[in-house]
């Protein structure tokens, strides 16, 4: 435990001293659910953490330190104590052994400069964000090392069949954390496991990484197989040849095959193509009932990230030379050239052939 | 094509003379569909095909050839010209150039009986059926090469997320035909390949049916989250580890890994467990509600399979030390030697541990 745990009194509630001092860099949906998981990790264990959240919006912040709930995102869910939010990045950072991230993805770079001057010397990331940066084409772990200059083996990624909301609620959830130093996953892994969530360790951050972002573009393909009204079973075959095409890119990119066949590549897309509260499905859907990219984004309240890292996958596919028919589809959907009427012919247009060739 | 092709009038739609004659045993929804696939399959080709269903109600047997519908099964669906019925396996094996069997897991090896008789010499059989054969623990293309003295050359499997329903109604759905003689398993996929229907092929007859029979047992225990009101992540979860388990006792048994993430086995899976039409799924939901194994049997109207070969899958797995705890689950709430309220508690029970170990 380093002597940074301990910080002078604020007025908000404080960890004890000596307690593991974790800053949650996003109070959306997942940035919060994830603030309950360590607090309730922390009574769980008898090992006392603060845990300070950075909220964009005063109003969050304020409630989620006065009254331990953000209505904006979680409705009733009440959060454990340990628990204070702030709107200063720096003074969440401050002192924190670990800092977690849960932003978007496209604004991921721009927050890290007001980390950077913060962060402690040997302080953790945790990547809790699916996507790719745009332009860049750089996964999130890839933009912390690079923009904060520090090594792999202080970036770990959170991922699995997570939806924050049903998390929130304490229903039995597994996960993996992933980090080149398995010693580091294990003690992200440590300050997040309860009795309700369950995380396993991995040192395959790439594989972990790149099923996450693919994850929410065949998730896009779903919901539009929703939109057009086809079954289970084509629904299922999206499934199957998305995850697929997620696996020929990751180990291109050095992912290893294990990954998708567990729960941070399978278990992440069928949690997200089996749910109402995914945001890509429901994207999805309503490109599939026809509505064009511009009035999808218009209607949903928070961001379908698939719809923003989509074209950097296929972008990232083709540098490496690999087919990825169902994002090719749906980008395509997506940047109008396709009529999403088509999709279903696409599903099933391939000559007579052995499976996987 | 062989002279048998050509029967006699029976007063039956018949086929034109050089017809394919393909006879189809079991007239029940997954039975009649694949009859309807094949069919179509005529049509979509222009190689003429002679049908004939056996059903073993008199009743069904004249509907289907008279009126062309199976309203017990499939509603109002019109099935194709050149499908007829019959009562009498021998009249429907007679003459057949693939014989398929689609009749349950457990009456398989007494049909055959009746089948060897009437049998041609070169004849295909091609198993439609999901199960394990109790007692003997017999996947049922081996009851078949047992009972009918054949060549696994002779042997085909279809499987894949292939609700029946969805099918009849014409979705667009993909399929895996495997059989150890490639060459035979193309020439069964050019008999079922139609514009609705598209058959891959494999020749690792041994995962596509260990990963049919296991998806059942799978799917029984994302039905009993269901019942006990588990989210998606918990079912995921299942699915997951489901599928692991699988494909741990196949490839014990010779079966390939990749079938495992192929249609066949993940995406059977993912149909199957996402579908509201799934016997199986629905099976285990009322097992999930606190009913007992026999309260199940006698609210459904069609068998639950993985109800029957459940216990053969936890024996074959026990022969082979091959662990699948969560077969081992269901199984235990069908003996009802654990209490159902018990699951939610045994998916998360493990220590902290690298996935996959």
């Amino acid at each position: 435990m380093s002597a940074q745990s301990v910080r002078p009194s604020t007025g908000a509630p404080e960890g004890a001293p000596g307690a593991a001092r974790i800053a949650v860099l996003g109070a959306g949906s997942w940035g919060t659910t994830f603030a309950k998981v360590l607090g309730d990790a922390a009574v769980a264990s008898g090992a006392p953490a603060e845990i300070v959240l950075w909220a964009r919006r005063e109003e969050i912040a304020r409630e989620i330190t006065e009254r331990r709930t953000n209505s904006t995102y979680l409705g009733d869910i009440v959060l454990p104590p340990g628990i204070r939010a702030t709107t200063d990045v720096a003074e969440a950072v401050t002192g924190a052994e670990v800092v977690v991230l849960a932003v978007p993805a496209q604004s991921l770079r721009s927050h890290l400069a007001a980390v950077g001057a913060a962060l402690g010397e040997r302080a953790v990331l945790v990547s809790l964000i699916k996507g790719l940066e745009r332009g860049s084409d750089m996964r999130m772990s890839e933009v912390i090392i690079e923009e904060l200059g520090v090594g792999a083996d202080r970036v770990a990624v959170v991922s699995g069949p997570n939806l924050a909301m049903e998390i929130a609620r304490q229903e039995p959830t597994a996960s993996v954390v992933a980090c080149e130093d398995a010693a580091v996953a294990e003690r992200v892994a440590a300050l997040c496991n309860n009795p309700y969530f369950r995380p396993y360790t991995n040192t395959d951050v790439v594989g972990v990484e790149i099923a996450g972002i693919v994850k929410n573009v065949i998730a896009l393909a779903v919901g539009i197989c929703d939109g057009q009204r086809l079954g289970d079973n084509s629904k299922a075959s999206v499934i199957t040849r998305g995850l697929a095409e997620t696996t020929r890119l990751a180990t291109v990119l050095g992912g290893r095959l294990e990954t998708f066949s567990g729960l941070a590549g399978l278990g992440d897309l069928v949690a997200t193509c089996a749910s109402p509260l995914s945001r890509n499905r429901t994207a999805g859907r309503l490109l599939g009932d026809g509505l064009s990219a511009d009035e999808v984004t218009a209607e949903l309240t928070q961001t379908a990230e698939g719809m923003k890292s989509g074209s950097a996958v296929v972008d990232l596919a083709r540098r490496h030379g690999v087919e990825m028919p169902i994002s090719e589809a749906v980008v395509a959907v997506l940047d109008g050239s396709l009529a999403v009427d088509r999709i279903a012919t696409l599903l099933l247009a391939r000559d007579l052939k052995p499976e996987g060739k």
